[in-house]
């Protein structure tokens, strides 16, 4: 009974760090699509979506299962609930995906060549926490995790910085209206999905934090 | 034993209603703040968020202690997992509460009168679809939670259409630029709060079904 759960549970696993690769991988296509002005990339971040909010569904039902027929206690208890959580929030991710491939549509129908301002690096900072969130939940690792918690105000000060810069690039000229507007609604994603990153960093945390605890109560 | 389960799955359930309360209060007072140009209504809403935050927490360990402990099976089970969700939706509500608060400091700012357009309407059918999800859930009743589902097109539609006509009104008057920008983002907020009513209300079918699912097999 006890190898059975640690398989499922290892299974679990490896289906949320598929999760996880999908919704990348969809915000750096999305991200890319923008930068680009590449509507093609946009169009299959979009199509891509169904896959990962049926991959969501199917980890859930894999959780109900695994909480059902195996009652997980104390760590791995936590790292069951992480799961919850972590799968909701790459569910949102890929959403934001979506939102962002939005706009290099709608930009691509407005005339104005637009400055990119500080998108590129929010884009940057924004996957990289990503990136460090996911790993810190594959490699159990806190460290990572709370880079990712560090970070998190950078990528808030730049959503802030755009947005102002958005709104005296259109003061100066009019055209950039349109296409100001999906800019500022890009970097307010890529700020979102910055605070699902720091959200699956917090929950890496909670699960390694109690592993440490239980460390430290074995050592008593 | 099993009496005690209950109790602490009312409990729970109790805990739930009130992070409810708490968030479809700060909603509307956050839209209460906007659409009256109230600052100290805003600043009650940011400063109430903590209280939110600190609740979520609380229910989670409360869920984790429930399931550690008690073991629930089938559809206690779907309404622990559940509630994990729903206690995760409503903070995040409180979050876009706070958001909407931010935009009546930043509007505060601003020397044009704005024109509210849609915003009223979207706020009313909002509020209207977190008020069915949370009775929904409290009334066990997956009608009101089809109710919610139904209603999120509209929402979507009068974000689109207040973008829209945002964007038109800066065209004929720059003045508005900054407010405009204000505007969209509440909307955006709004549709967001939409969004995750709607997670609820797909929670709560997802429960409540589960119930109905059991009753057939027991009448057969």
């Amino acid at each position: 009974m006890q190898r059975h759960f640690e398989q499922e549970l290892e299974a679990l696993k490896t289906s949320l760090i598929k999760m996880g690769s999908l919704a990348e991988e969809a915000i750096s296509l999305a991200i890319r699509s923008f930068l680009d002005q590449n509507v093609e990339l946009a169009r299959r971040v979009i199509d891509g979506d169904e896959r990962i909010n049926d991959l969501e569904i199917e980890i859930d039902n894999a959780i109900l299962d695994l909480l059902a027929l195996q009652q997980p206690v104390a760590i791995d208890l936590r790292l069951t609930i992480a799961a919850v959580k972590i799968n909701n929030d790459l569910e949102r991710i890929g959403d934001h995906a979506v939102n962002i491939a939005e706009s290099t549509l709608a930009i691509a129908q407005t005339l104005a060549e637009e400055p990119l301002l500080d998108i590129p690096r929010q884009a940057d900072l924004t996957k990289a926490m990503l990136r460090n969130a996911l790993d810190g939940f594959i490699l159990n690792d806190p460290g990572l995790a709370q880079k990712v918690l560090v970070a998190d105000d950078e990528v808030d000060s730049l959503n802030r910085k755009i947005a102002h810069d958005v709104k005296e690039k259109i003061k100066s000229d009019a055209s950039l209206l349109d296409g100001g507007i999906e800019l500022i609604r890009v970097s307010r994603n890529l700020e979102r999905v910055a605070d699902l990153a720091t959200n699956i960093a917090e929950d890496v945390i909670f699960v390694t934090d109690a592993r440490v605890m239980k460390h430290r109560r074995w050592e008593k």
